[in-house]
């Protein structure tokens, strides 16, 4: 049906205010036969690098003609550009400030386009009202145009080569030597509400690299075993570390909270080791 | 409409990560033309017998064709089955956990079914990644196939009479003897946001078994005088027990937090009892 | 499309209950083809105060055909009225305790009826079971009602004037004297997760009061310098004031939290001076 394609939010308003519902009112007022969609609205505060991983993992999951409002935007008000993002299929639009950096990295063919204030102006009627709330006046505005039928190309013009990245994935790989085997190595991205921390380490790489042969893992200093197949694989308040249904790697304690375990770190400031034997 | 029956969800999942969002994603995806209501995600985590107690409550107040997607599953992974349930016109989609005790209990002519995870996969393309998701890869997939017209026999078949079971309702009845009044017992199923601890200890039942005639309530070894109409009837402060608008009772106290004079306690370990006079 | 009007959310359930959803069930059971919109929550517990802000605020931003049930109900089971009102094309249905008053005050041509509880069951068929959950058996089914097509003519009757309102906006005005100058004072009237303090004094009062002469911010003791532009004018720490995306004066402070300045005061608390020069 033209006009219905499903409009998706991923914001870090939580719930605890009204701003995410009033992006829910904008773009049922604008685009009233678009079912919507609240991904997230949990993402913390400012945190660009957190909303990158979970829109990463998210996409596939996501409607294919689905058109994501992503919304995590500490420079609001200053000179970032708005993007619009073609990616799977779906359409992504999102501030210029790293966003999309997870989905570059692992999406391929993703096209990205630079929003036009003025052309937006003109095909949504959006007025910017203050400096300070452009998910309401540009983003959401601009999702629901799409998601009624209007070409993107109408909003926006070629971004150019030079859009925001951040540095994700957190991923290297140290190729083993004699005296040394190969190791994989990369940071947690998220811990969820089980203390669970998720990795953007891929089981595809990881099973490339190390075939079936073991390997063992160390979380920052910690010794965490070889891989597990399951959470039940580890005894009760063990550290253990496993292939989540993400097909990322992941840090989790049987029956606890693996995030306990590093008291005061957020999830970047975990190291996950995995070396060869 | 064909394909338009709602899709209700119903988990432990909290609104603080993005997975209640990834099945509403992943039920949109296969059920576009469904709408979508979020009963609750705040189910305590893990609480299988709360979560049932909600389902009841709930069952009726649900459109009469809802599909449900009850999802408190801390045995995923492991050997339980995934249910399909009609009840009361509705279709239930949950593990084989307990979280349908309740709904047994209160409802007549609840007819199960046990997923086929071999029909489910061909039926819904359902890939089970990990072992840890089937709110996303088997319930929400299953829900949406059914709310799409797909029967459910073609995805299940007779569970038999081995569905698990928990020990609700909590509700047990000591007939009166020369010594001693008539007594009904029962314990709290929810402690809600304001406090009030509900029980499933039904109007009806005390009803019939007091009729006409006062009681006197006991909580834990507090005595919380006669059964009451409304919340004004007691003093401010004042623990007292009433009828709520569940039609079971509940304890409240008039501007302040019953649960609160239980303190460390939670809804099952607080005993409720209704003594003939 | 007939019986598709969207239907609005605003409450202070939370999302820690299954209140909300059950709204949300009640909603679509009763008129399944309007879209659901939660505008918010969030409301704090029984702070209608706080609920009539929020919905002056958002109004302009609610689809033209939206259906609003709000409900902040501290009085149900009380003697207070239900009210329908239609505001600026759109239809409220709330309690008769102050919810309106910003409305009110900031809408014109707000046209009120008073619910005939009697008619309402008789449309509705709604069912009121214990005292205490007009939300799901009143307000809810009547939006729901007005959202299929039934003509608020027919549940409820002229309201006459004495619909009661609060003491809002918050806004005075003092003309200057040639001993002192033109002042401007309100109050907080919401504080967001931010720490913003959101007041209820127009842009377009202080512009017309003072036009391009400048002003001086007191909040309550403490001189806040001239009125800003964006949060950007300030040094990070500092507390600043400025007109913000609503067009009212806000409190902020940059890369901080303003309501920290004033530990334990409600919104209501916080007083806020504009003089002119």
């Amino acid at each position: 049906v033209p006009g219905a394609r499903p409009i998706v939010f991923l914001t870090d308003f939580g719930e605890g205010d009204f701003y995410a519902g009033i992006l829910r009112a904008v773009a049922a007022s604008s685009a009233p036969a678009s079912p919507l969609i609240d991904l997230s609205h949990a993402i913390d505060p400012h945190d660009v690098n957190q909303a990158s991983f979970v829109l990463a993992l998210s996409l596939e999951y996501l409607p294919p003609d689905a058109v994501v409002v992503a919304v995590v935007d500490p420079g609001v008000g200053g000179a970032r550009r708005g993007l619009i993002a073609g990616a799977a299929g779906r359409t992504i639009v999102a501030p210029d400030n790293g966003l999309l950096s997870d989905v570059l990295a692992t999406t391929p063919a993703v096209h990205i386009l630079a929003l036009d204030e003025s052309a937006v102006g003109r095909a949504t009627g959006a007025v910017i009202r203050g400096a300070t709330f452009h998910g309401r006046d540009v983003f959401a505005p601009v999702a629901a145009a799409i998601a009624r039928g209007i070409a993107p190309a109408t909003l926006a013009s070629e971004a150019g080569g030079v859009v925001m990245l951040r540095d994700v994935p957190s991923v290297s790989i140290e190729p083993g030597t004699p005296e040394s085997p190969t190791r994989i190595t990369g940071t947690g991205r998220l811990i969820d509400r089980f203390g669970n921390i998720l990795s953007d380490i891929p089981r595809s790489l990881v099973e490339r690299t190390f075939g079936a042969n073991p390997c063992r893992v160390v979380v920052n200093r910690t010794d965490a075993g070889p891989l597990r197949a399951t959470y039940g694989d580890g005894a009760p308040g063990q550290l253990l570390v496993l292939f989540n249904s993400w097909d990322r790697v992941e840090v989790a304690v049987r029956e606890g909270r693996a995030a306990d375990r590093f008291p005061g770190l957020d999830a970047r400031r975990i190291r996950i080791e995995l070396n060869g034997e």
